[in-house]
């Protein structure tokens, strides 16, 4: 197993020296494995919201979804969608979130996707509220145009695909 | 644009006539669009979290994560990364948090993917904690290995790639 991952990482690249993630990757941190193939690792979040947090994270290292290589995004999204059905089904949830946080709030610089069984009145409903409104239309469509030339910024710089 | 998006709709499916979602997609209610292709659509959320909070969803109506089609994970999440991308730039925020809730917190459903412009200090740090610690080791174990278990019996029952 310690040599199939040592392989991996040479196709993958072998990560920071300095890096949690990748450290526990390369099982020099323990951590509570809970899945791995080729491209991601996942790992029982330390201090779970709540037991099951699960921490899916891609091997090659990159800090951000928006740094995500193209080529992983199928593989680790479907992994995504593999441990959100797990973890359901696993801890008998009734509903799970899997989140990503980009820099702000995110306390290791190495993308990971937070997939979390969920239960009715569990006490994190009130994270999607209290919602603003926007002041007005003028706000709203400032806000929709400001998007929408970004978005077609970056296609142009970036290419169609995105690779 | 009506009849370019109606013979999208015809390829990746007409939608549900009662789901909030699917009529926005086919322009019967109201958005404010910020992004649209083949197989997914994005908007303005109209209560946002902060302005420029969008919503991300695939046209082909499914309820989570979970039962998103294979064919859909590399659009989806390419597009999700796009947005996430242009919402930093477009708003100049300093990160971004995309999350998606699969039926707990889920007010409509049919899958769709918040990604919400973030500053350090907004208020939304809270949410990540408290975190709780597990009681001890062999609770640790016991949700480790439930939700390996689920993993395996998940992937024996639809194959090795979940398509």
């Amino acid at each position: 197993m310690r040599k199939g991952n040592t392989e991996q990482l040479k196709i993958f690249g072998a990560g920071s020296n300095v890096c949690k993630f990748c450290r526990i990757i390369r099982r020099e941190v323990e951590s509570y494995v809970v899945f791995e193939d080729d491209a991601s690792f996942a790992f029982l979040d330390h201090r779970p919201l709540f037991p099951g947090h699960c921490l899916l994270v891609p091997k090659e290292h990159c800090k951000t979804l928006i740094d995500l290589p193209y080529a992983l995004i199928t593989p680790l999204f479907t992994n995504a969608r593999l441990i959100a059905q797990a973890v359901e089904e696993g801890i008998k949830a009734e509903g799970s979130f899997v989140a990503i946080n980009n820099r702000v709030s995110q306390s290791v610089p190495h993308l990971h996707i937070h997939i979390v069984p969920r239960r009715r009145g569990d006490g994190l409903k009130g994270f999607f509220w209290p919602r603003q409104t926007y002041k007005d239309k003028d706000s709203i469509l400032k806000v929709q145009k400001d998007i929408k030339s970004a978005i077609s910024e970056i296609q142009s710089r970036l290419g169609r695909f995105m690779n």
